[in-house]
């Protein structure tokens, strides 16, 4: 669990002793490649922190098909997080894109976690913030560019997506069709 | 600051005496329908607790035009979170759209209150963690709806929005022209 040590460690100081106090409250889960961590319509009660890998958060469309929303890399946590404070179903999926193992905490755990160790309130308030921020701006994003200039924003401030996530997730998660994806890529090379 | 100490208390127990205490790292602004709290471009290091009235939150597209990206009323913090917390100049722009009371917290002021009273952690905590989950949840109804679904689902679940804000201004947060927006609403009635 380093990298949940060293991620902590970026918002407070923890020493060795502290952390392997702390760290019962976590479990550990791998999952190969195209393998779901969680499916849409379970019960979910989790939170994942992404220790390696990365994994894809989508729902199934009216129409049946797979609309990814955002992706999740190493040091991001990731949840449906509105089920999870509500304790509701999931109303999304989350899935290995490549071989990815996770960080656990479960809502009782984090609960407990809290009340014990009431530092890591400060982590988790840093981390809520930090990603409040970027969802905000994202929405900016959404409403500002269009989906050719989103593109074009998405390769050059995720690169590492780029190389990583299939070309359909990007796609799906732009709102194109792969072939329209296939042909902006096209045009921009040219 | 009532409004702010039984905000705060929706989420921990919080006396009057160390309210009293913790009251002079806040501080007050009222403006009256349509003037400013803030506009883009402007330094900005500050976050907004509505206690009275309510804000957009917009900013000034390509083409000049007004996009408003979300709203605030009384209980709910609002600010530009990505500015605020790289301490840049502010990328929105946020407008009283009725006359509305703030409370103010300084970038510094929440660093020392934090610091002095780290009890607060769990308040923002709590505050952060539900914002993003409705956001993340917001990103979601962008990907899932149409533009028509959008605002019989924002009519549905902000009924309280559809009286207080003027119609130009739902019309611009759904994407609408204001014309479109009339069509729907007359379709709807009839």
């Amino acid at each position: 669990m380093e990298s949940l040590k060293n991620h902590i460690n970026n918002y407070l100081e923890i020493s060795e002793t502290t952390f392997s106090e702390i760290a019962r409250f976590f479990s550990y889960q791998g999952k190969k490649k195209k393998e779901y961590f969680l499916r849409e319509g379970e019960e979910f009660n989790k939170m994942f922190f992404i220790e390696s890998g990365c994994v894809n958060i989508s729902f199934i469309k009216d129409n049946g098909q797979e609309q990814t929303i955002d992706f999740a890399i190493e040091n991001w946590w990731t949840s449906d997080f509105l089920s999870f404070s509500k304790s509701e179903k999931s109303r999304f999926s989350i899935r290995a894109i490549e071989d990815t193992s996770v960080i656990i905490l479960t809502k009782d755990a984090k609960e407990k976690l809290l009340v014990e160790y009431p530092f890591m309130e400060t982590y988790f308030r840093a981390v809520f913030e930090k990603a409040y921020a970027a969802s905000q701006n994202r929405i900016k994003l959404l409403y500002e560019l269009s989906r050719e200039e989103a593109y074009f924003h998405f390769r050059d401030n995720f690169p590492e997506f780029i190389q990583r996530v299939p070309q359909y997730l990007i796609a799906s998660f732009l709102g194109f069709t792969p072939e329209y994806l296939s042909e902006i890529r096209k045009k921009s090379i040219s």
